[in-house]
């Protein structure tokens, strides 16, 4: 049995290399540096790369096993896994306290005008009027209801905010004030204060936000999108902010991601850019390892896992 | 009975007048425009300014009780009060909420480099290694254990920190994992990863951090004062910060308020500064004065209030 790494794992390695004595582990620097003897030895794959297409690993014959050491598993062929019976799990879950910090650091640094201070200091300005907004008694709309969210809903509950979440039947979920089914997205729109975006890509959350979801929301509103760049397009974006049918927005990702120079976006004043980094944190190797031992130890007894594993039909 | 108020209150005059029609209700701008008649009939003060000492007071031959709008009452004159038998009450809890958001849009701010993503964004900078510190797990140590620190722990509670509390004797306080007497203080600083003053400014905390303490605190440490600006003398925290004896502080009160633009505190680049804006809300009229009317119904009947009697030999 030969496991795969895309990523060199740091400390990762020898709990790993110790854990399954009996298993051969090659931990490569990254795609450019895996060699055809690799591919062709690899029953397993670990890591992650935004290189790894099809093609990638159509030279893999003997992979049964793909643990993704990513949430989105967008970029993946994953219907030419279905048809090779390769098991695929993400670690979906690692990213929750990470991003879900992210968004309130997005809400306060909104709501506390923390932008002016920082300017007044550079200024020498000492302006004591500046009046904060209290987060509780808001409302804040999740789009997701999965474990980002719930982490979300787990802070904003702290913050004493009224939380509604959006999922694809509306059922309902521990944490949420309320949740509604994505049809009925256009009549909630209007409720929230913060709009934060954690969906993935899929074939029905692609551009799921178009200029008719932007006129629902408040013109007070907030938007936050963590999720995917697709879930509207950049055109949609922009004109929102440039119109105002929004207040401003925080946005991780985006369509066309890296950003060039000349995106639009820089040009506007109602936006706070972070460049897709949300989910990074120094803790993702050792967690999504530990998600990796779990599963990998039920997979050498009984072919299977027992978590995280992704519906390859769905897409997460 | 008149009621005199140091400040016009909007919303809240009608409230007041109508909840006590017997009461006549003199609202003023601001101390400027309180003429001696004003003061002569004045049986009850309510509202805050920077500008009423003894002086002031003393122009009142009638004052019984002082409904003082803000949490700090350092500025009035305590003794006086006490000699003269003049209840006065604060509004300690009110800013809690607004207070407690700040402390973790300050946390936020700095463990996810929100001023670097704001940079890159103003020089179109894109870059995706960015990597926030993660909250969970970190030690947070309150310097106090009041209404504030409380609301403090339970946002901390949810963002899974490890949270000690200091306060005189140190008693127990619900939400806080430890608490240790102030005489402990120097044992308990090197365990924090983020200090934050909340005490008010009596005797036992004028410049109650030295050298010594801010020797005692990590190096990575992060400094938040929301409390009052003698915790520290100002020397004493630019030496702290100059000579890294701390990673980063976040101040929003200063020994000299409003801080002059040839403030060192201006020169340093692991400081940021707000200008004791913490505790500004648009609630707080409102709020203060939901706390009078409960306190002024019982003074009418009994002459004392049930609820934010100052001590005034302790000043809290």
């Amino acid at each position: 049995m030969k496991v795969l790494s895309l990523n060199r794992l740091k400390d990762s390695e020898q709990l790993l290399e110790e854990t399954f004595p009996e298993v051969e582990f090659v931990f490569r620097k990254n795609v450019d540096e895996i060699n055809e003897q690799d591919k062709r030895d690899a029953d397993v794959v670990i890591g992650y790369s935004g290189k790894a297409d099809q093609a990638f690993f159509e030279g893999m014959p003997n992979l049964k096993f793909v643990a993704w050491y990513a949430a989105g598993v967008n970029s993946l062929p994953l219907q030419y896994f279905a048809e090779r019976n390769i098991v695929l799990t993400n670690v979906s879950g690692i990213h929750a306290k990470q991003m879900s910090q992210f968004v309130f650091a997005y809400i306060l640094d909104d709501y506390k005008q923390m932008r002016v201070s920082r300017q007044n200091q550079d200024n020498k300005v000492y302006d004591s009027t500046i009046t904060g907004r209290r987060v509780d008694g808001d409302t804040l709309l999740i789009l997701g209801t999965g474990n980002i969210p719930k982490q979300i809903s787990k802070l904003a509950r702290a913050f004493e905010m009224k939380i509604i979440g959006i999922n694809t039947t509306g059922h309902e979920v521990d944490g949420f004030d309320e949740t509604y089914p994505l049809k009925e997205l256009d009549q909630v729109l209007p409720k929230a204060d913060v709009v934060v975006n954690v969906l993935p890509e899929t074939e029905e959350t692609y551009h799921l936000l178009e200029d008719k979801q932007f006129d629902a929301m408040k013109e007070t509103a907030l938007f936050i999108n963590i999720g995917r760049g697709t879930i509207a397009s950049e055109e949609t974006i922009v004109k929102a902010l440039n119109e105002g049918k929004i207040r401003h927005a925080y946005l991780d990702v985006f369509e066309k991601e890296p950003l060039s120079e000349d995106n639009p976006l820089y040009q506007l004043d109602n936006v706070s850019i972070t460049a897709h980094i949300t989910g990074n944190g120094k803790e993702n190797f050792k967690e999504a390892s530990q998600i990796f031992i779990r599963n990998f130890k039920h997979f050498l007894s009984n072919g299977d896992v027992i978590e995280k594993k992704v519906d390859l039909s769905k897409g997460y």
